[in-house]
């Protein structure tokens, strides 16, 4: 690393990383030293009215004044292949080359924001991470698994390996909607009928519980936003708590299904606006006995806890801890 | 290691190696060294009329005269946690205490059996592994799923992480079972009227077939055998093949949801006999259609290739792989 004179060598955890956490509608931006993200230097943009997520990190290396990064992370809402995410509504391609060409930082990774989640594990304040559905205890190197239910659903196992954590990407919100009542099945059928096909991410999401409130209501076309349901169920409207019901019990039951899928007996780790909506009502409306529910592996999925984490900043977290990770790697 | 005076020093690929393969009616053993899984020396041993695992390891050693070994690995199948094994049809608890007591060995490890399938891609004969479906190309760190549709179905993913291969268990023969079809549905309410629960396994799996045909003919036991229902599907029997096509789709409909779970896009590996033995139909029963229906997901799913592996002693070789990455990892 060239540096000019005079400057002082910094240690490998003086080294300044950019972050950034691309949402559908506002991207975030921080700094991080080492694995800690720096909140006063967290800045929130729009996306609206931007070409390229470049933009974005050029006005922001601007105005915080950074040149020398060691390393750049991005986490997108969005699928990601060899360091490419794509955002599913907007039309930015995210390229790890770009990024480094706009930020100048040696090495750049791109993520999904849910593997961002993932890597932010251990990395949160005790107070932004709540049990919601007790479980046994696991040793410290159990694998655990975030789940995402936001705009859209999507989950990250994290597995800690010989050399280090891995997060492998995952589009596990659509896959089949899993069924179990009669009604679970005609709402499966409702939902073809617009979308050709029923997938997790239908019913378990922010659009998800629109689309089922519609459902309940008779009506083809999802009217009420995610916020009126939730403040609908406070009042205790009748089509809104049944709608809240069935949201919740297919999320219990996607839950288990990944928790048989991943294993996770050190947690599962629950994430997003719609998720955190509706953690009041989560056993009220029946999350851990539809958890629970698979035959004779329902005392099983009793070892998995439950968590929910209230940290807007997660992915933030997840991203500085990454970076540093491979910067570690790099140096040995 | 201490070595009796005059004995040769040996290097690390000269280690001897144990491994054992343990199925519900049988356990295969050989030993290994290096990564090579020595074919001359496998043996079968039946588990009927044995207490432990350990008296058939004991047997063995005493037969091959080995004694210095350098690590043992055993693949069960059946749920492993903390090194712990436990088989669904066997009352065999398999410790890798126990393990190390009988063998000797320095090191021992205790996978599932998917995980030993998993761990042995990349060290088997190119003639044992056929390419069914085409895919995509791929980064040759891309990750890669096993599997396994035998007596009955579990998975695994393969991820090349920065320390090496991890290869998490899973119990995914367990999760519900996804349903497209009417007569999917008809037939989980008639698998939940005997199982209470109408689980993956419950239909994709060597018994899974046999429920199926049982269903079609209207019965409520499964009388007829497997082999019998594949036999009958080659001689154009109209319920053997339509049993036959309703558990192909079903197969294809879960590799495609655990494809979208793992994104495989270094591949996707059948293994096991049932699997194996409805080869010949996959296509002609509507394997890769059923795997590529998932609405506006369909085209990102013919990106994963499908083979399938044909080797009976894959799990030995993927033992004898995973042992020695870790006695590699341990030197270091």
């Amino acid at each position: 690393m060239e540096r000019r004179a005079g400057e002082l060598m910094m240690t490998k955890a003086d080294h300044l990383t950019l972050l950034a956490d691309i949402g559908g509608t506002n991207t975030r931006v921080a700094l991080a030293q080492g694995t800690d993200m720096l909140p006063e230097t967290i800045k929130r943009y729009a996306n609206a009215g931007r070409d390229a997520l470049e933009d974005i990190l050029s006005d922001y290396m601007t105005a915080q004044n950074v040149q020398d990064l060691a390393g750049a992370c991005v986490a997108a809402a969005g699928p990601v292949r060899d360091d490419v995410a794509t955002m599913t509504n907007l039309s930015w391609v995210i390229k790890a080359e770009n990024i480094a060409r706009v930020t100048k930082a040696e090495q750049v990774f791109v993520l999904n924001d849910l593997q961002a989640q993932g890597h932010a594990l251990g990395y949160l304040a005790p107070d932004a991470v709540r049990e919601i559905v007790p479980g046994q205890p696991a040793r410290a190197d159990a694998a655990r698994l975030v789940v995402g239910v936001g705009t859209g659903f999507n989950a990250a196992p994290v597995h800690e390996g010989p050399g280090g954590r891995v997060v492998p990407p995952s589009e596990a919100g659509h896959i089949t909607l899993p069924c179990q009542s009669d009604e679970d099945f005609e709402l499966k059928r409702y939902l073809e009928a617009k979308h050709e096909f029923a997938s997790v991410e239908h019913v378990v999401s922010g659009r998800g519980i629109e689309r089922v409130y519609a459902y309940m209501q008779g009506q083809d076309e999802a009217t009420v936003s995610g916020a009126d349901i939730l403040a609908a169920i406070s009042r205790g409207d009748v089509t809104a708590r049944a709608a809240g019901e069935m949201f919740v019990q297919a999320m219990g039951r996607v839950v288990g299904d990944l928790a048989l899928t991943h294993l996770p007996f050190g947690g599962i780790y629950l994430v997003g606006g719609a998720a955190r909506g509706v953690v009041p009502w989560l056993e009220e409306f029946g999350f851990s006995a539809a958890m629970h529910d698979k035959g004779r592996f329902s005392d099983f999925l009793q070892a998995f806890p439950v968590f929910v984490i209230e940290d807007d900043y997660a992915a933030l977290h997840g991203c500085a801890a990454f970076c540093q990770s491979r910067i570690d790697a790099q140096e040995l």
